[in-house]
């Protein structure tokens, strides 16, 4: 009925002989088998009886079109592993033919071992299709799940991001990444070609770019199917790869020249990589990648009801359903046109000779170690944080750039862990910008592509990964932690949301490989957010967003953490905490300008471990019932919160403050929603059950009331945060606009505390005359009031 | 001190002549002298007085690596607009590049014209410099108070989708738009590219796209700038355009070559629309472009305290501080180097023939119409959305596929407005996904790539946008929206977070506009997010994400706008309410499958109106006290409420049963946060002061809260949704899975009412048995057990 499955003519001065073909289609004609009986079979796996409608499953989902390509390379690339012994990893960019990547790792034996129940035999392959897209069963995509995955693919654009990710500093390791469906028209898709410029050949793996041209995305031919043959050689020449064209859909054709495509392409990675490694030649070289040209839904139904289907975008879903009567015919045409009774033996098992065209053990791409990375973690290697820590005499008694801190910490991290080759850090252009800049003390930036003689700390040895694409500095990080390496994203705060769908995926992927028992945890995705809503002063309105860490919370509980360290030796305890923890996305908001610090090493570690705690130098209610709590969250919020204090505390003596600072977000929620979350006792101690709390937040103000709105004091609880209103101006000018200065703050204070009397009243006129009075130095002078961005606490507490 | 600005040498047998170079070099000289102005100087314009610290800006701001290039670009613009008498937007994307932005409108004319305080003298030019990132002035990027701008250019990413759907259906217009400083890095631009082939030479303008290659970003290399000379010409041939190359840094050869460049890429564009208007040649052509080479901060100081400056990465930003003294006559030299007594007289007016080679009127790039789109807007003609109502005799009564009655009233509106070609409809992929599909009878899928004779509605005169790239879909739309016409995006609801930080950015520029009275309201940017959380239960989990509207309302009020229709007749309200809206960003969150419909058009039209309202007739208190308020937001959420209250209503009669719908989302929101807020006497009216309120949301259950919590009745308000359990499995089982299915819902209800006696503890029982088997027989038989999906409000409402 299809092209797909006709008997093959082998061709001589070919590179498989006419055995080797035969053997590899009937693997492909299994694969292909095996992915349609997962979309419509529910019983009668083998056909043994005839086929009839409650043999199909009542709701038909899976995606069919990208399939059989997907079958096609993974049996071609079978062949090449077991020729050369290569640890290949298969990255699904359309993650959605999961029901071939499924099919391929059941062939090789490594998905029952994994799960033992879905068997080689008949009644394993019965449950192999029963389970697909099936309630209880496996998801529709090349999910966690799924052995040898680290890419589910559901959302396109981030393959070959991860599959340059997967093969930094994994000399051994080549990922064949296929990208189809039109994944390359994604803006992170589009981008990620350029990963060859970061690509050191003698000490990092390869990767071979699989540009899968089934034609055809959801409803539309996919735009590069529809340029000239010419301009799409010259695109991916110029993104540097020398492209190898497979093209056609008569299958022995097909299959010689796929061969002979692979073959060229692992010749050519395996003498690029001789040059480097024994000629030492790292300059970039011009990679391999193979453009496979073959019709969608391939060996599927021609025409459907009259209508193309075969090498038509109608075959991208489920090419027909049940809904018409001769379509069972259809199906069982389908079905029948890939002979499973040449390829499976009376129990089920596939044909001995068949089967031996996987590779073994390992080599499988569904048993690679790689990709189940926590396998082959290996913890890092920390220096101890505490040997970072800015002397701090009294709070406020010094002054530092905070991230600078870190960055120090983070150099010798990255020398401590040289030898091992597993810490890389990723940031757009901004590492440093963001203050991180001693870590070109330990390494340069990675580049490959040409240098000049005054080019500033680039090489291909380097570790510090920039290019200007938060997209791609987060493809390749999470590629880099599936494979059991470690990491550490820093970026500005507002273009963190680039990647928010990114995000999403990779807390979900954790998410989900929490309940798969052989999965072994990974190293969690560390992001440091800095140059941040209130330090963005000098870029203005289109660089203040704090939203990121709302959008964070909304995922699961045990994937999040959100930390908001007020000063250096906090920020110090929670980068080394970040680094030590596994499965999760641990977000960091620190500033990089210079400012106050507040707590010495030792008073850093115990807040830090409390996430959340009373700043008793700073409060003066000696543990007894405060007249107001005023509680901070972030840095320019702590250093607002703590000059509001010292003005209420000059002014009006007798008024009891308890000062908490939150440094672990998500100690506000409560315990049964966070397992950081405070016990209601706990919080009740904190905050009391009935005072008036003044809470200034880093960002966005009502995220805390969403956290802690099940609280007995919420009702009581006033925050403020960044309201949304931002442009140019100076740092304490953008403070004011959002009511979360001092002066705010303070009256804030006093508005809330009725007992004050009329000297408040007083008080809270001179901190408006103030607060005026600063907004008109700032519009004449261009700058903020002398006392301002240089207050610092007091030496001595003004009163006790 | 620098290559930039030197004397010329004008070339026999070059575009220019000798006087005309001059003069071109003049206006050079004076938009990088401006530039350098407005980062540095507070006073002393045209440095009457020797300079002083005095005359020099307390903090120093702004970006001049990219602004000599701009500004380079823009008087060579100028004189081919004046040539050839073209209208020319002008799209820098890098809008860091704002001082030179500014500084041409100054020159032009345009800026003194709408802010009359910086008139074209010497107090008008120490106003200008002054404002320049200054408290009270203007921002340091093009944002909306920058005349000729649509593109503040802050995030990097969205010229060159920008520049096309600006240039989409207004066939004069020519958008010259400048990539540079490391734009071409990031995912969004480096697919943009493709815009070619979605442009109809005919019925659309050009886009000339410049790459500026500069060599450096802020502080590393661009890639493209460090790839061979072959490689970047055949990327460029391989995106389908013809580059041109102009390289150097001695600037009458530079100026030379630009003009060449430029008259070679206007006459080519010229040739091509010629042959497409006149010869009805519209498959797709090869489009000039120009890659200008020149040295980041051109003409800017060649070294800083002995460190490589003009051509390095160092000039970025401010290229030095004052912090040393000696800076004070490293910045005299730099400003005086540009002679600006030769620019300007006496008064500080330019020079009368320098000035004279700005075209004139809309014809300056500052003042061109399409900039402040506005002005040209046209309101949609709307048939009456009325007219596609789906009838609905009773409540339950009908079925509908709620999203594609919207697209019967979407290819009417194409139609209507099909003459004055200014509404588009705007998706990756999805259209027909997402049930749009009657908008095929209207109009094609955009398409000027290679068609075959069996595609499917693909012309160059469609006017549905669809690439596989939500990034390239929101730049469009936005560049189409800010030049004055109307879209309508539709997206799978988790997808859209891709552009979440897209979205940010409109919302940015729309609020900022909002401020400046000579930006007229543009159309707003409406979305329709389908596909959604709850009916993605055959893609599973990487398809099912409800945040966006989280993130959304994190903007200010008056910009945002969501809506969660129940059914088609009230999507028809919203979408036509939605068409009519200006300077918004309205979301709307709608199914596509087939689904009972609840309200007839006048209902649907009177509880849209209010946006939130009682359901009577689903409700039984009679105006009364209710025993509980079960309120519902949402199309599944609604189903499963109202199937919850059939049950509740079935077994214990003497409930009183409060129902209510929240179409408008904002409606919970108190008065004062947002327009559409209820007054907290409406709120307690709908859901009382002390009844247990269940409320069943289509997202994350918290929004609810965070939206509700000032109001009266918060603490009683239980609210259920989707809570990040996902995966592919049943419609039902997805409900379930989070807690607002049907017996949940009920089983919530008789939780919260005291009064309900023993009863209620026996149909609790009953509701969870049914549950267990339900869930027994999804796992069973992989589908929803009958009576489920199908069904149906009774009849006769069961009791009253």
């Amino acid at each position: 009925m299809t092209t797909g499955n006709k008997t093959l003519v082998a061709r001589e001065s070919a590179p498989l002989s006419a055995k080797e073909m035969e053997l590899m289609h009937a693997w492909w004609r299994a694969a292909n088998y095996l992915s349609v009986g997962q979309v419509y079979l529910l019983d009668n796996p083998l056909l043994r009886e005839p086929l009839s409608p409650e043999h199909v499953k009542p709701r038909l989902l899976g995606h069919w079109g990208t399939t059989p390509g997907l079958n096609f390379i993974y049996v071609h690339l079978n062949r090449v592993i077991k020729k050369r012994g290569e640890s290949v990893l298969f990255i699904a960019g359309p993650g959605h033919g999961a029901p071939g990547v499924v099919a391929n790792t059941w062939l090789e034996g490594t998905y029952s071992e994994l799960y033992p129940e879905v068997s080689q035999d008949e009644a394993g392959m019965c449950r192999l299709f029963r389970q697909f897209s099936f309630p209880g069963g496996i998801p529709s995509h090349a999910a966690p799940d799924t052995p040898g995955s680290i890419h589910e693919g559901g959302e396109l654009g981030y393959s070959l991001s991860h599959a340059f990710g997967a093969v930094f500093d994994n000399p051994d390791v080549i990922a064949a990444c296929v990208v189809g469906d039109g994944e390359a028209e994604t803006g992170p898709l589009a981008t990620s070609w350029h990963g060859n410029k970061f690509l050191n050949p003698a000490s990092d793996g390869a990767v071979l770019p699989i540009l899968h041209l089934n034609g055809y995305k959801i409803a539309n031919p996919t735009v590069l199917a529809r340029i000239s043959p010419a301009e799409l050689e010259a695109l991916f020449k110029g993104y540097g790869y020398r492209p190898i064209l497979v093209e056609g859909d008569e299958p022995s054709d097909m299959h010689q020249k796929m061969a002979a495509a692979l073959d060229d392409a692992f010749a050519a990675i395996s003498e690029i990589q001789r040059r480097a490694r024994e000629g030492g030649e790292v300059t970039r070289p011009i990679w391999p990648m193979v453009v496979l040209r073959s019709p969608k839904g391939w060996t599927g139904p021609k025409t459907v009801d009259g209508k193309k289907a075969e090498g038509f975008w109608r075959s991208h879903q489920v090419p027909f359903t049940m809904e018409k009567p001769e379509h069972l015919g259809l199906l069982n045409d389908w079905l029948r046109s890939y002979r499973a009774d040449e390829l499976f033996d009376a129990q089920g098992h596939l044909r001995a000779e068949i089967a031996a065209l996987a590779p073994s053990g390992e080599r499988r791409m569904s048993a690679n170690p790689h990709a189940n990375g926590g396998t082959l973690m290996r913890p890092l290697r920390l220096p101890d944080f505490r040997d970072y820590a800015v002397p701090v005499a009294r709070p406020g008694g010094s002054d530092a750039e905070t991230t600078r801190v870190a960055g120090a910490f983070l150099r010798d991290v990255m020398q401590a862990n040289a030898q091992w080759r597993n810490f890389r850090v990723f940031g757009p252009d901004e590492t440093a910008s963001n203050r991180l800049q001693d870590l070109f003390d330990a390494t340069d930036r990675t580049w490959d592509a040409e240098t000049f003689s005054y080019d500033d700390h680039l090489s291909p040895e380097g570790r510090v990964m920039e290019i200007l694409s938060e997209h791609t500095c987060q493809g390749w990080l999470e590629g880099y932690l599936l494979t059991g390496r470690h990491g550490f994203f820093s970026c500005y705060e507002a273009f963190i949301h680039i990647v928010d769908s990114m995000f999403n995926q990779h807390a979900k992927w954790l998410k989900a490989s929490r309940e798969i028992a052989w999965r072994r945890p990974i190293a969690s995705l560390n992001y440091l957010l800095t140059s941040h809503v209130w330090r963005q002063d000098h870029n203005g309105f289109s660089h203040q967003d704090p939203g990121f860490v709302d959008h964070v919370v909304n995922k699961k509980a045990d994937i999040v953490r959100v930390y908001f360290p007020p000063d250096a030796n906090t920020l110090l305890y929670v980068t080394d905490h970040c680094l030590r923890s596994w499965n999760r996305v641990n977000v960091i908001v620190a500033g990089k300008q210079r400012q106050p610090q507040w707590l010495d090493m030792d008073q850093a570690v115990k807040h830090c471990t409390a996430g959340i705690g009373v700043w008793e130098w700073a409060s003066n209610d000696r543990g007894g019932d405060p007249d107001a709590v005023m509680a901070c969250c972030g840095d320019v919020p702590t250093l607002e919160m703590l000059a509001a204090v010292d003005l209420l505390r000059s002014h009006l003596p007798k008024l009891k403050i308890r000062v908490v600072n939150v440094v672990d977000l998500m100690t506000l929620q409560p315990k049964s929603e966070h397992p950081h979350g405070l016990s209601d006792t706990d919080f009740d101690e904190l905050f009391t059950k009935d005072r008036p709390v003044i809470f200034a937040y880093h960002g966005y103000p009502w995220l805390i009331h969403r956290l802690a709105y099940k609280r007995t004091n919420h009702e009581n609880m006033h925050v403020r945060g960044y309201k949304e209103e931002g442009t140019t101006t100076t740092p304490f000018d953008m403070a004011v606009r959002n009511d979360i200065d001092r002066f705010h703050l303070a009256m804030d204070v006093i508005d809330r505390v009725p007992s004050l009397g009329s000297t408040a009243a007083y008080v809270k006129q001179a901190l408006r005359d103030r607060l005026i009075e600063h907004k008109q130095y700032i519009v004449e002078h261009g700058a903020d009031m002398p006392g301002v961005g240089d207050w610092r606490w007091p030496d001595a507490p003004r009163t006790m």
